[in-house]
């Protein structure tokens, strides 16, 4: 009989300690919103993404002439051109276009995870497409979760469990972590109406506060496109 | 109308600083099985446990002529009287005693837990015992989870979610983390058959190899005592 692969899911950049260096790829999900607009800008023909997780980077390629995206708390930080709603990467003018990023949780994680054999930005937007790639690759696979400032938080282990129950469902792979299972079944009681689910989500509140709900409802909503960006040194780009 | 006060589950005890100093009582759970065989030994009439976090800490009380239980990955350390089989706590010649305690997870979390108003002892064998005693309270809790060497485990975090969810449901409570919410969730997800549930457990397989299947089930037994051990000092002792 073949041996399985592993699927598990950090829940925080700060468990990744545990898990660094077991797995071949690792997938990371800010699902509110970093990865869902690395994701969008993908499917609207964005040329690569750099993400920075400092401000002070972000600030260089600014003065070098690049499109920056900025955000803190939610927020677009002062002085550059947009944050991290899905909806700022749609614009036509960003077509074809190499753009920067750096936000609160998730450009951290991304980088977090460099070292890996393969990065890979996971979302619910692109899920489906993900899975069927994942499932394709055939090597281990942790979710690497952006979380909240380094605490969980429900969005991102609800996507991390959706990957984690398909992977495990195809039977190539197997999982070993109580986090993991957790995920799963967060995902199996969340499935049906994740904006419900969610309704409790502190960075829900935190983004309805800042009146983001159209940016929630786009990230919440599963399968909207094919995409699958992959770090390639410092930039990402759609494979 | 009276402000609520928060219940939170915090999933280890590397995740503490971010709780810690904001909830007058904290809630220690190690369901398998130091806070189990705690609540069983004060069920038996232990008259107090000393709790300590290293092996050297254990042996000078040993040579001092205390009654010693030391545990490390599951099995009693060699030398010591006894590990932490809630078993081991229910024989007539511990009646009256006191005891020293020192386990993988369990003791650290007590200890790490220390500098809040009130540590309490929580367990699934105390549980609704323990639910009254924190409503009479009224005060902010936090259900310290010990993990398992700093990693996510399920039996602790369900133990977590279902103190939070009779505190929520009473009316009297709130709360604000995902942590929080996805403690409640699993419990919700678990509470018709902890075994079933766990049976993919991580900690559960790790003890089921050492033939501790019945130690599993009896801390996995809802219920069974109303005791409610509380740290004073270096000492817990029965409230």
């Amino acid at each position: 009989m073949k041996e399985k692969k592993f699927v598990e899911v950090c829940f925080t950049p700060q468990d990744y300690d545990y898990f660094k260096g077991r797995f071949e790829i690792v997938v990371v999900i800010d699902v509110l919103r970093a990865t869902s607009a690395i994701c969008s800008a993908f499917n609207n023909g964005v040329n690569s993404i750099i993400p920075v997780s400092t401000i002070e980077e972000a600030l260089e390629y600014k003065q070098k002439g690049y499109l920056v995206g900025a955000e803190r708390g939610g927020e677009i930080v002062p002085g550059f051109d947009f944050g991290n709603s899905p909806y700022s990467y749609m614009t036509p003018e960003l077509k074809g276009k190499d753009v920067v990023l750096s936000t609160t949780n998730g450009t951290r994680a991304i980088n977090i995870a460099k070292g890996a054999e393969k990065v890979v930005i996971g979302s619910l937007v692109n899920l489906q497409a993900l899975i069927d790639w994942l499932l394709a690759q055939n090597k281990n696979v942790v979710c690497l979760c952006s979380g909240w400032k380094d605490n969980f938080n429900l969005e991102d282990t609800i996507c991390g469990g959706a990957i984690c129950e398909a992977l495990l469902a195809s039977g190539q792979y197997t999982s070993d972590d109580d986090s993991s299972v957790a995920a799963k079944y967060l995902y199996l009681s969340s499935m049906d109406n994740y904006m419900g689910f969610l309704k409790s989500s502190s960075h829900r509140r935190r983004l309805k506060r800042l009146n983001l709900n159209e940016d929630i409802k786009y990230c919440l909503t599963p399968n909207q496109m094919n995409v699958i960006p992959i770090l390639h040194g410092n930039r990402i780009i759609n494979s």
